[in-house]
């Protein structure tokens, strides 16, 4: 029979078991982590009506977007978890609870060139809160402790918060008298770490923008305002009283800043940064990037931000919210390919391997049973295979024990226990066997960081 | 702004936040069950090639499958997790350890008919055992040990794991020399218990099959052969010596039985079923069904079996496998359905809401975070709202405890803790309400099953 060459699309990520264990521990911390903060767990289709994803337009999206009919309708596949919230929320408006806090880890697709460490289908792990007609400031506060604890659960220490409003930066403007420009202004700013001061001074005094040398010189001290929290607040004051969405902006940035020890945040992953503005996006207020400070390049690897008006295309009621967005497929990319997976963990499927050396597999199986009832990962190794080939199968999958039941452990009530870290091999009682197994798992990496790098 | 009427598409699950933590709940239960057996976990694209998907044809598949193209990519999500599965250890042979253990928990698509109960989007939980060669019969004895632990996990307790053996039906049809119309055959006696004897013997004995009365007697007795395990066994014994295919199968059914007590299954919940084929399917030896006693009318909810060769569309390998396949969401909407859903469980995303009555938030805060490190999901209810909406706020969710912060309780550290399920109030320090939420935490419902129907 010929056969079709078997692959997997360029673009979709598609992992060996070991790390396919790594990345779903990654996920499951980030949703402890998410839960800690009572977002209840959401799971959305992945295929929406078109008329439903395209309801806003533009251009990048409908050209990305994996669209398609069956029978009559007219299909897309997701291209982020934020539309299909606002169809959630619209939907089911009367039957939530506002304040409304969701997560959703969930993939989503987007038909980009495909390049290294860039990809077509991808894991989004979202928060949001949603408000009905108002949402408190302290929401905005308590994402930077959100990221700072899942971050931190992960294993990464290096990272960095960085936070701004947008009210700042559009007040400011306007103290300008540049606010039809603040647009093009921000996009502008926002590539000052990838091109550096003097470029964006002449983007912003060329043609296409056309500020004049002082606007630009205002422009770029303003955004040179760096120091501790405290600093930044303060030099922050000096423009106080000259545009009202300024103050508003300053309040609420500094609401943000105020609990962040109580909160448990450290100022060293937290930071003001007046340069970050997320100009392509949606956002109105408060708006949030995460850096690891060993590797700019990366850019953020968590962002997010305020919104007016959640979904302001499906329904009438005004519903603000804030929230942030992890790129789960790509984080792990990156991770993985700067040597950041901690590759001590245990990956392998089985804590115990049981060898049965006698025809009976009965004293075998009861032992797994007990293992098992005591939430021991146990696999029977069946098959008629040599001894080598049976011990060459435990070291390729790392399982750290391996048991060997032969006819004078079973008479003994004992079993041979193999350590396969240390090598030791000891005849002991079942019943210590199985106590000793139990206590190693009990004390195996469930606490350990996923991470291992970036002290 | 015209609005864009929010709806999900037919056919497609969406659910309710409780709905949605009793769905993960359930999720997570058995891929803790798979777990204990050491399948590990394997997460492959929605979307493959459709030369991949569609290898192996056939009409109903073909009609079912939503297929696009996307650039000069012909591509379909994927209707089933074993295609998926082959292509995958096809394409890693050399890369993985055999026999390869594998669970996969995904969506699945098939553009049916929408109709109550059925879905177009749907979850499959799979896992299936892949030998390299050969493949022991000890794997497919252990499949009804993880279908029952998986069930009574989740607090099933009604239910039977009907097994048969495709061997023993196409031995005993080779018998009768009616070899060539065995499949038909084996597709007409598995209405039997949808459609009657009297209408299975007239369709054996109609045109399209066309059976002698003398035929269909045989066949019926020979299914008929009920009882327990030993007594079905024994039946089987007297036709033994007369097809060496027969003998086979007999050999695996037995060695598939002995065991059922070492592996922890009561009898009651596994019964030899010669009734069971599994007519549409590509199985060749064991095959598996699993149905709710009180509750025939659902059928199986749980299937799967023995196949020869896995992959023989992308390679050259002999890889035979066994595996069972859940319909998750199907099986989530019957059980709701039924009532068996244990509404008595915590579906509230928050275990503590706290209300600060202080315009400093600090002391809410530092409270959130204390908690929080010792894993109890808090929500800081910061919204400007009355008493009273804040309370049902705390009930429309059904938080468990409310703690009210106001300036007489921070002056004193202690806090007014509120137990929503008996109504009780008291003022205490604030170690000790830590102490008593985190201790109802830990007794909470982790081990409580999710069912509470069916005993």
């Amino acid at each position: 029979m010929a056969k079709i060459q078997p692959r997997t699309l360029s673009g979709f990520m598609e992992l060996l078991p070991a790390r396919q264990i790594q990345f779903d521990r990654m996920a499951a911390i980030i949703r402890e982590s998410f839960s800690l903060y009572a977002y209840t767990p959401l799971d959305t289709p992945l295929i929406e009506a078109s008329e439903i994803l395209l309801a806003k337009g533009g251009g990048e999206t409908e050209k990305q977007i994996y669209r398609f009919t069956k029978g009559d309708s007219d299909l897309s596949l997701r291209f982020d978890l934020t539309v299909p919230l606002a169809k959630y929320v619209a939907l089911n408006y009367a039957r939530l609870a506002f304040p409304f806090r969701r997560f959703q880890i969930g993939k989503v697709y987007r038909g980009e060139r495909a390049q290294r460490g860039r990809f077509r289908e991808f894991y989004q792990a979202d928060i949001d809160v949603i408000g009905d007609g108002q949402l408190d400031i302290s929401n905005d506060a308590e994402i930077p402790a959100i990221i700072y604890r899942t971050f931190t659960s992960l294993g990464l220490k290096r990272f960095q918060i960085r936070v701004n409003n947008r009210k700042i930066l559009n007040g400011f403007y306007a103290m300008l008298g540049l606010t039809s420009k603040a647009g093009a202004i921000m996009r502008t700013v926002d590539k000052l770490e990838k091109i550096g001061e003097k470029s964006v001074r002449d983007l912003l005094t060329g043609p296409d923008i056309g500020l004049t040398n002082e606007q630009a010189a205002e422009i770029l001290k303003f955004i040179d305002i760096k120091g501790c929290n405290a600093d930044v607040l303060a030099a922050l004051e000096g423009y106080r009283g000259r545009n009202p969405k300024f103050d508003e902006g300053l309040d609420e940035l500094t609401a943000v800043a105020k609990n962040l020890a109580a909160f448990g945040v450290p100022e060293t992953n937290f930071v003001l940064d007046l340069t970050i503005a997320r100009g392509l996006d949606y956002y109105t207020g408060t708006v949030y990037e995460t850096t690891m400070l060993d590797h700019p390049e990366i850019g953020s690897i968590c962002s997010g931000g305020r919104y007016d008006n959640l979904a302001e295309y499906y329904t009438d009621k005004q519903l603000p919210g804030v929230g942030i967005s992890i790129g789960l497929t790509r984080l792990f990319f990156v991770l993985e390919d700067q040597g950041y997976l901690n590759d001590r963990l245990n990956t392998a499927p089985a804590d115990v391997l049981i060898l049965p050396m006698t025809e009976d597999m009965g004293p075998a199986i009861s032992l797994a049973t007990q293992l098992r009832d005591n939430r021991v990962r146990t696999q029977i190794y069946g098959e008629q295979k040599k001894f080598k080939q049976k011990m060459n199968y435990a070291d390729k999958l790392g399982v750290p024990y391996v048991v060997f039941l032969g006819d004078d452990e079973i008479k003994q009530d004992k079993v041979s226990l193999k350590d396969m870290r240390s090598g030791e091999q000891e005849l002991i009682p079942t019943a210590q066997a199985l106590d000793k197994i139990v206590a190693a798992m009990g004390a195996n990496d469930a606490e350990a960081p996923i991470l291992d790098k970036g002290e």
